[in-house]
């Protein structure tokens, strides 16, 4: 029965599932009918109905009510007499909310009415500007969906439902919904009536529920993944409504992920490219540490798991702004709304006074791993004056909060936080991605602790660790300005030799730590002023302290220009290192800082001569990326310090930008993403590419990695990978995500290459 | 008559001339030999004799017998008996001053000793300290000259003389020199007897003298140079003892090279190569405006032309590194050596105690077209204190004085100084470097005076007209200040408009000026905070500076950031370019600074919307680099501001690297020159060829310049020639010399391209 309407017009049972010609949910419709499943029949006035509209303004009217009689027909019931449709949009894009949807027509004109408002609804301004933010063209249009409405309110056995094939916040295999007997499915969307648990319908209409079963493993198989499906039992007969891809927590996205794969429903591949960043970090997320000391403000639900501390903000917007400043943010609202998605995206968590598990917020923020209580009915919140009550406290725009996800509290104040223990399923992706990866992933680590924390979360090493952190401690931080101060050789050889007394103890337990994984040390990158305390009464302090001021510090006298001046610092870590080396094996190479001659490069050779040590450079000037050739026949490795890259490249002092013109640079779109968050591919990597060509040219097997802040960043890190980086190395917890990232851009470019491939093989079977 | 004694001895009339054999002294004496001129017999013992010696220690002796036994039987005289040699050295490269010299030998074994004291200098320690400056091969080595002396002082008949071909003064045509009766050459050099000017000898010796015009004529032909001749009448008869290129004044080099291009001695071209930037320099130099308004701590001779003030210092070290910082020295010394060269070469000016105009010094900075005032006998210098005193007044290390060397005196204080006007000579040369060169040379002016000089100098336009000075009188400070502080529309209003007429007024001041020369000006480049008096006392002031201040103000809000965010500012400047347009008609470009993104340059492209104007945008960060291809495409024009990108190329911030470590990295060879004043050519040359590359390849025929201080740099101009660029804009004193290098540099070019298209057509031939 392939019979088409004048070619505008689509029954469901004409099988045609072009999404251009259909929409997504006209397509989804047909191929759910494709698969033999209980579909309310229907039909879809097409795209090409909706151009011709656009056009003339006029609907094919004739093949509608061919359409319209085929259906009479079908379901034995005239229009307006036991029958009655529905009218909805369907684009080949989802547009969640955006259009018009007209329920229960019962007479032919408004059901023509009903076509020409769900067409309209393209031209609104929302609509529009939804467009315009997502990049979607007017010109892809909709296709209008006239379906047979069915009834769960129509007698006992009849209801309706809403089920997700497995446990949207767990993962766990089995059915997980809400059944609401003798309703419409509004009635459950829109909270007027308390659903029941599902297995309420497994009681009740034990065969439509075994049908339903056998619908969701169906619906699974066909696409792969869990779904989240709209249901009716009418007179106990069931009829899917709807089914698409179903939200679900980070921790429910592995699992459901690693089971598929065993289930041989995905395969391993398949498997890694499902996971987001946003699915580990919700797991990866810290925790608050022993919650009961702290007094609650207040509670609501614990819609995403996780907990967050930040700036209150009431505006999406700001949350954005602020994001782009690096400052955490809480957004509070009444509840959240589609338009809400992007400051979502930007706040570290959400808290709302309205609103279910189920609601907006609750679901966005759980797809987004991000920490959300949810419905926190309590607050009172003012959006003009920015700020909320609750027991009498006042919550003012810019006061920090702490959201819980896992148990619903509000807290004031920033509470500690710590990890969650990874599941059996997390670890069992990340051992997936450690074989698909092509490019290491280290962890950057100055303590101990931080090491071992690399360790836990599966680094291959520590590709940074810094030495300035060393000379906080009181100790070394009496020596380091008495070194500053001293002025006989005599007293400089002594207090030498005491912090490389200190320095040697730090390196011996960040080496123990380490348990046979190499690490990069890097020497000092500090201007010395930055040692003296800056309030000193003492005249020779100040005087020294003027002395070493700088109007740039940020290009001033600083890492291996300190070397050059001072060349007894370097030494004297290096000796420190040598002696933690015979108390504890490690395999360490050093790192300069700083570098922008192959001079420079070479006299810290000489100092690190008969050290064994490797000696390797960061690439954070612009000369050195200028002088990548010279340079690598002289280094060991590279490491690209993106950070500092980026100020130069950008003539930006970050300070100084984020705080002055960043925001205007946004607001007027002269940027689109921080440089410092996100790698500027355009200018940054343009120049790192450059250099890594050069560098490769003269040493083709010189290491070279990233150990900049955008070595944790998603969207780097696939450009880092295409640059044939070796390593990167970012913070312990941005390992996971870095992790699967990299094992993500293996898989696509090893497809990219296949696809290509037989994108010639086939032009040779042409020839 | 061509034996050959064993090889290792040649006489001079066996017609050798081969430097390498014989060194450049006794080529020299062999050439003048073959052009017939009367030069005293003798021969030389060779380079390949020394390197014998080197070895095993032993001299030719038996060959060095032979040749003085033939040097006896052609002078009649047998050593000893009315004959005398002088032995002295001769390496291929000059080295002034530093072998040693035996005259009057009259016995044969002090005659051997003589030549091994000769061969034994090369290895002194000043000597190998002077080739390791010099990067002279040790292998190199020296022949060693013996010669019949003759006698000055024999009779009446007799005398000594040195003469230049031309004056080396003023470049005029005609014999000068100095002539000394009956007596030896030594005697003339130590200035132990007055001399008398040359004339003296034409009217005693009129036949030798016509004799010695003749070899003056003779040999500038043949070096086709100014020749600096040694002579000496023995009895009646000319001996010619020595001829040299003459060194000479910045003025008379300019017209010798004229006069001698107009004489067909040389070509164009190679007047052109044979201008150094210091002969022009000289030139240039200002001098003392109305110097009799002053009065003088003392006097000196004026030894070379011109005015400078400077820092006194005390030794040629302290120029050097204070050079470097680009601070003006004046060297004040009781004499100078050749030791000194590099210290004279680095100050702006000389101020001696002792010796003459043929002194070390007076000759040295003559030829360097530096300042000098020499022999001021007053002076009492002490070098330990690092301080002169003079007439009761005490000058010390850091104090500044100003010498004049065109009157010789020496003032406190730094007197207002103007330039010299151009010869006629002067203006020859600039006229064919304008005919040869292919590059622009532009002025930098942001004054109607400027600009009028930029004229004056023969620039072809203003290649960058900065807007910031004009900010500088008390009324625009007064109104930018209230801008800075303004709050309603109103206030801001009022006084942008007030800020236009101002602008406006300066705009046709400079639009007058040009005459009809082509502008680009470039948009306000300028912190607001710098327009803030920083010692205010008014609260608001310094609320705003607080707001305002940076922590490296280098890469900070300024520039194009700034139209960004204010975009009202260059709005304003606009408007009056535009006005001031109205009422004198200009050819006016605009310069948009510190651009790092397209969507900046758009924006303010936006902005000067039908203004007509074309816009073009400095390169001065990295970014831009970077990005030159699609900031080709939307630029009229670019220019490198190299001062701006060698700071972000290097992470320097130039004031702080020059205070804290820049001394050292000298110090240390880890930077050989200052990056500041020379392009560095492998680092922020390699990143200008990239762009330029990248743009050119968007806009094969976009305007590229340099506007940066390098743009007047000798040395760096011929690197930006050989980068394609199309002009340079320099202050306007340096636009005669860099017109001079791009003449130089498109010729040296060209002859480069004709020798490898010889190479390859006499491979042809050969094939």
């Amino acid at each position: 029965m392939t019979v088409t309407y004048e070619k505008v017009v689509y029954s469901f049972e004409d099988l045609c599932e072009d999404k251009k010609l259909l929409g997504n949910k006209g397509a989804n419709l047909v191929t759910m009918v494709k698969m033999g499943l209980p579909v309310p029949p229907g039909f879809a006035v097409s795209v090409d109905a909706w151009k011709e509209y656009k056009r003339t303004g006029q609907l094919p009217e004739q093949a509608i009510e061919d359409a319209l009689s085929r259906l009479e027909r079908r379901m034995g019931r005239k229009l307006g007499d036991g029958l009655a449709v529905s009218v909805r949009s369907s684009a080949a894009v989802s547009m969640p909310g955006m259009m018009d949807t007209v329920l229960d027509v019962r007479d032919n004109s408004t059901m023509m009415d009903s076509i020409r408002k769900v067409f309209d609804s393209w031209e609104t301004p929302r609509a529009i500007e939804y467009r315009r933010l997502n990049n979607i063209s007017a010109e892809m249009g909709l296709a209008s969906i006239v379906q047979a409405m069915v009834f769960g309110n129509r007698d006992e056995l009849s209801g309706t439902g809403v089920l997700f094939t497995r446990n949207p916040s767990t993962g766990e295999r089995g059915l997980f919904g809400e059944w609401l007997q003798g309703a419409l499915g509004e009635e459950l969307v829109s909270g007027r009536r308390t659903p029941q648990p599902l297995d309420e319908m497994k009681k009740m209409l034990p065969d439509a529920y075994r049908q339903l079963e056998e619908v969701a493993r169906t619906l699974e198989q066909h696409f792969k993944d869990m779904q989240d499906i709209e249901f009716t039992v009418d007179s106990g007969k069931l009829y899917v409504l709807q089914t698409r891809n179903g939200k679900r927590s980070g921790q429910a996205a592995v699992k459901i992920a690693v089971d598929m794969a065993k289930e041989d429903i995905l395969s391993q591949e398949d498997a890694i490219l499902r996971m987001t960043p946003d699915d580990l970090r919700s797991i990866i997320y810290p925790h608050i540490h022993m919650p009961e000391r702290y007094q609650p403000l207040t509670r609501g639900l614990n819609a995403s798991p996780g907990a967050a501390t930040g700036i209150v903000v009431f505006y999406p917007e700001e949350a954005a702004i602020r994001a782009k400043k690096n400052e955490d943010t809480i957004l509070v609202r009444p509840e959240t709304s589609p338009d809400d998605i992007q400051g979502i995206a930007a706040a570290k968590g959400v808290l709302t006074s309205r609103g279910g598990l189920t609601s907006h917020a609750a679901i966005v923020t759980r797809a987004m791993g991000k920490p959300s209580v949810i419905g926190a009915s309590q607050l009172e919140i003012d959006l003009k004056k920015e700020q909320f009550s609750v027991n009498n406290v006042v919550v003012k725009k810019g006061d920090i909060i702490t959201v819980d996800g896992d148990t619903g509290y509000v807290y004031t104040g920033a509470l500690p936080l710590i990890e969650t223990e990874a599941t059996a399923e997390f670890n069992t992706i990340m051992s997936w991605c450690d074989d698909l990866r092509w490019i290491g992933v280290m962890g950057n680590a100055d303590t101990a602790e931080a090491v071992t924390q690399v360790r836990r979360f599966g680094g291959d090493g520590i590709g940074l660790c810094r030495t300035e952190r060393q000379f906080n401690t009181p100790e070394a931080l009496a020596a380091i300005r008495e070194f500053i101060l001293g002025e006989t050789r005599e007293e400089l050889d002594k207090v030498l030799q005491r912090l490389r007394e200190l320095q040697k103890e730090d390196f011996v337990a960040i080496f123990k730590a380490l348990q046979g994984m190499p690490a990069v040390i890097r020497l000092l990158d500090l201007p010395l002023h930055e040692f003296l305390p800056r309030d000193s009464k003492d005249s020779r302090v100040r005087e020294r302290i003027m002395r070493l001021m700088e109007v740039n510090p940020m290009m001033g006298h600083r890492g291996v220009r300190l070397a050059i001046t001072n060349p007894e610092i370097y030494k004297m870590q290096i000796d420190a290192i040598l002696e933690a080396k015979r108390e504890v094996e490690a395999n360490i190479s050093l790192m300069v800082p700083q570098v922008i001659t192959l001079q420079e490069l070479l006299w810290v050779r000489r100092i690190a001569e008969g050290s064994g040590l490797k000696v390797g450079m960061m690439m954070e000037t612009v000369r050195a990326c200028m002088r990548a050739g010279p340079l690598a026949r002289a280094a060991d490795f590279f490491s690209f310090g993106t950070n500092d890259l980026t100020q130069a490249v950008f003539s930006f002092s970050r300070e100084d930008a984020e705080k002055k013109f960043l925001t205007t640079y946004f607001d007027k779109g002269i940027l689109q993403d921080n440089p410092f968050q996100v790698l500027d591919v355009k200018g940054v990597g343009r120049l790192m590419e450059t250099a890594i060509h050069w560098a490769r040219q003269e040493k083709p097997n010189l290491v070279i990695s990233v150990c900049g802040e955008h070595a944790g960043d998603p969207r780097s890190i696939e450009v880092f990978y295409r640059m044939d980086i070796d390593y990167v190395s970012c913070s312990p917890f941005r390992i996971p995500v870095a992790k699967l990232v990299a094992a993500q851009a293996s898989i696509k470019d090893k497809r990219e290459h296949k696809a290509r491939l037989k994108t010639l093989t086939q032009q040779e079977v042409k020839c």
